[in-house]
């Protein structure tokens, strides 16, 4: 298995060549807010599929000063950062390196502080915040995704990079058809949800990254409001109580393997809660043709937040309340 | 070091033994809500304490359905459930056992069905729900950690296990001293918090577990008020943009590693937040006598618990809702 005989993006096998001879048996995954969401499903992936390698998922700055004594030599730490500019991810970056980890750097600029402070820079596209439509293949999610399939060739001798890279070459046409499935499902709920105080989201496995992003980073920062990402499973160890016919929750099901705790949170939710109030994303309904099986429960989380954002736009115009620009503190003050 | 030369528990000592010649790199600890809560402060213990042990916090159902490849003879798994009957809990003894892995497992009784469903059981005391008055060494944050500092002991060779016990002896008068040194903050807060719609708890670090567990299992649990643990740097990638003199946040300054990310997020939520919103529990103003140095960082959640459960109780008795007997769903119907 020397070669590489799949279209891998020329810096992310170059950052795999690079562990070449290095004996690794724990990454930590490490960012802050959305990049640090988008690293629980690449942990669910590398859980799912190696027997070599645990891992941990940290905010940068817990990491910089937990300081976990496994950090060392044999330790791979992947950091993400959209800007690569994030202080704290920098600052975990430069920790790592002191510690004598290997530290591979995504960002969307290969001259960003964050690339020049790891020893493998990768480059991803971010649609967000720029507005220009990207290919998923080339997202974050997209990346970690091929360096831990290709952690898995390299440290489990288990190679299924092809049907990964075929998957994620068909991931975009799969996110627009996405688009339309929900968009009838975003026009009935934008208007019941616009005045609400609290959205809570609910999800597990694969998608409790993209239940944490859109419950942080959407409608906390970018809507101002209230909200948890509540676990599936954890619901029914304390949260479920909040539950009453006034109360609104984003439900994901998705189609990796903890699918019945989603499945069960949703029966419970629209027992006890209003049809009105409970929005429910079913990957189920996805056309997800051109996907491998074996991925689909991964590219789901992908599908659901990047249709979300546009549901987050819709509530955006109804409360009159900017997306973006209507942040106050973000970007507009020091901290 | 054969002879364990401390006053380890029993049951706790008969469990290290178990482990004695077998191969460990990976522990799991694995547990819902509550008990899952307590896990946390003990991951973040062996982070600090283990250069040898790597390990994971799951949900029992997500651990289940998740099944991490990496599970297997060279694992541990530790399981938590207060009356030791907790089903999900009990499927993640049997999927672990069925996986190779030695367990241990903690209840209230050495009789219950997790308790036989583990290789090791070990018996704690919970004070919260009896009303019966306990000694912290006997709770599940003391077993926890003296299982900890053992794995320390046995797979990195350092034995601190003498420290650690006299610390944990001189817990609970330290935890009645803080009863004191509180009283009179929570005698404040509690009528400006009592009709509140939304109340967070921030935290990072040994600390994070209680802020959850306070959220989740008290605040939405007992009084169906919303809530989210924030961890103290995320919140400023997202979270902080619902602060607005309304809000009202419970703010935990520990005395661990990470306290420098809690006194930030306490900055920023005086800065922008109302003084008569955000109470804040400083662990400096804690008569700490008689608690090793090295552990004051982590008996400190297990204070903050313990005290802002009685701040429940104010708050309970002001909104007149019941703390357990109050309670909608969880032991009233089936689901």
């Amino acid at each position: 298995m020397n070669d590489w005989q799949t279209e891998l993006k020329a810096d992310i096998k170059a950052a795999l060549e690079g562990l070449a001879g290095r004996t690794i048996n724990h990454v930590f995954f490490v960012a802050c807010g959305g990049s640090l969401a988008v690293m629980h499903p690449a942990k669910y992936l590398l859980d799912r599929q190696s027997a070599a390698l645990t891992s941990d998922c940290y905010n940068s700055d817990e990491f910089v000063h937990r300081s976990p004594r496994a950090l060392g030599t044999n330790t791979l730490v992947v950091l993400c950062s959209m800007t690569g500019t994030t202080r704290e991810t920098l600052r975990a970056a430069e920790h790592a390196r002191a510690k004598g980890a290997t530290t591979i750097g995504l960002s969307q600029d290969l001259n960003s502080p964050l690339a020049t402070a790891v020893d493998h820079a990768v480059r991803f596209e971010a649609p967000y915040t720029t507005g220009v439509p990207i290919d998923a293949i080339d997202s974050n999610y997209s990346c970690l995704y091929q360096i831990v399939m290709g952690l898995v060739r390299i440290y489990d001798g288990i190679d299924k990079l092809r049907p990964l890279l075929a998957s994620l070459g068909n991931l975009q046409a799969a996110i627009d058809r996405a688009h339309l499935t929900y968009a009838g499902l975003f026009e009935q709920f934008a208007p019941r949800f616009k005045d609400e105080p609290v959205i809570y989201t609910v999800a597990s496995g694969a998608n409790y990254g993209a239940a944490y992003s859109y419950a942080i980073c959407v409608l906390m920062e970018m809507q101002w409001i209230n909200s948890q990402a509540i676990h599936a499973n954890e619901f029914f160890h304390g949260p479920f109580e909040v539950l009453d016919e006034d109360k609104a929750f984003i439900m994901m099901l998705g189609l990796d393997e903890t699918r019945p705790l989603e499945e069960r949170a949703k029966g419970f939710l629209e027992r006890f809660g209003s049809s009105e109030k409970i929005m429910v994303l079913d990957a189920r309904e996805l056309d997800l043709s051109g996907i491998d099986d074996e991925f689909k429960g991964n590219v789901v989380p992908l599908i659901f937040f990047d249709t979300l954002w546009k549901f987050a736009y819709k509530l955006a115009d109804l409360r009159q309340h900017a997306m973006l620009e209507g942040r106050r503190y973000m970007k507009k003050i020091n901290y």
